[in-house]
């Protein structure tokens, strides 16, 4: 996974949230079942956009959708229920009419980390066209935070 | 659950299908997480739609949908990853303006029942309005089947 | 579900935690998928666990399970992403060798009562074995908090 | 993601299953929930392991758990309630330590290709320790299937 490492060192804005493993989140195993990650990196994403005005919601009052077309995830060490983990999700520029975005994942007690992961997502107007141009409201969104 | 029993003692119409456990649905006790039961009469439910003609989609096409407004499951034993299960889904007759379904589950393997429970659903219009006496295309289902 | 208003008005210890509905966890109706609610409960009755004593964790420790083998959930009002919602937890005294527990699910926003639910949980040692009396651990913790 | 096609192109071994869509599975968008992905992998997966006689039981009772280290996902065209999907697992041979497969959905009703995927899975022992080097019952299971 070159590419993730190398998305990681070029993003520029972070933001950090706390979640909790749900009990329903384990497998037989004893440890989170490696799907549910999707869900940490959908809780870190919604903490990005709440923080920097890019949320689901805000994105759609614009008249968008942005579903993800690609994710990948690396796994380091298993999380088990009663842990808490720190969602570490920045913001990787790109000249394309994409969101990308990088997510770490950091257990609470000893900041160990204990997976990555990348998505890509994509703009669809209301009646579902891709956008092969960023939408205005987004460029407008990169100028206010100084990515070229 | 005094009712659970009234209910399947009453219920008229039956359909069967077979389900297999997946992992993502066990838990770190080593057995299907509890509320994961939900999708497994979800399943019965709309097997049971697709062989009487009145499943989700189906309503919909009437232009209505039916929302769950009250569940329950009484969880005999548990199940384990590899297991296959019978789901029997029962409808219950009633004046109402609701569907009734009961559920129950048993390994396939030796048929012993392994839960079982009960669904009551509404009818809401495409405004999202409750409707308080059964839509057209509900009795003319229960005339189909001859239930009173 | 009359049961579910008596057990609530004899409930005697509560807890309250505040929980964010994950876009995940809604269905294509576009409100919270009704199964998604044990997860709501479960939250709350991990919230309960830590704030009497008796958390998931604990009672391993103390060498039992405890799992569900009644729930039941009543909808009112649908929940959408973007809602944060209040769990309120309640414990229903018994002389049974059971956790009863009452759950009050409230959006945040405007404290509306959207949702609620019962579960009854019992006690295996290691080996499997249910236990017919309560067990010495769960009788001091009843003691601890004056339940008779 | 040229890893995908060059892992997809280098796959020696095929197993086709049927997985129909769940309700729950849908989210706010209308669509299949991204992350619900790695069920259908997963359905795939063990599909494979019971066509080619490496599931998750046998490997397990062969005294090894197989967990997945990496995860890489690409949809094409959302899914939708309703549908019916043809999931395609290929097992891409490897000199490593490692279980490597390609995973390629189609919709069933037309053959259209919606998401493609691929997974790696290392082997620990029951000590959760990291096998280096392949165990001997891997060893002997790619003989059988004539895979160097």
């Amino acid at each position: 996974m070159k590419r993730l490492r190398r998305n990681r060192e070029r993003a520029v804005l972070f933001s950090r949230t706390r979640v909790r493993v749900r009990f329903s989140e384990t497998d037989a195993m004893g440890v989170v079942w490696h799907g549910n990650y999707a869900k940490f990196f959908e809780d870190g994403r919604e903490n990005f956009g709440r923080e920097y005005g890019i949320s689901y919601l805000q994105v759609l009052g614009a008249g968008y959708t942005v579903p993800v077309v690609e994710l990948t995830c690396s796994y380091r060490k298993s999380l088990t229920f009663g842990e808490e983990i720190i969602v570490e999700t920045g913001y990787v520029p790109s000249e394309a009419a994409k969101i990308q975005l990088v997510y770490a994942l950091y257990r609470a007690s000893d900041n160990e980390l204990m997976a990555s992961g990348t998505t890509v997502q994509v703009f669809l107007d209301k009646d579902g066209q891709l956008q092969l141009t960023a939408p205005d409201f987004y460029r407008e969104w990169k100028r206010k935070w100084n990515i070229i």
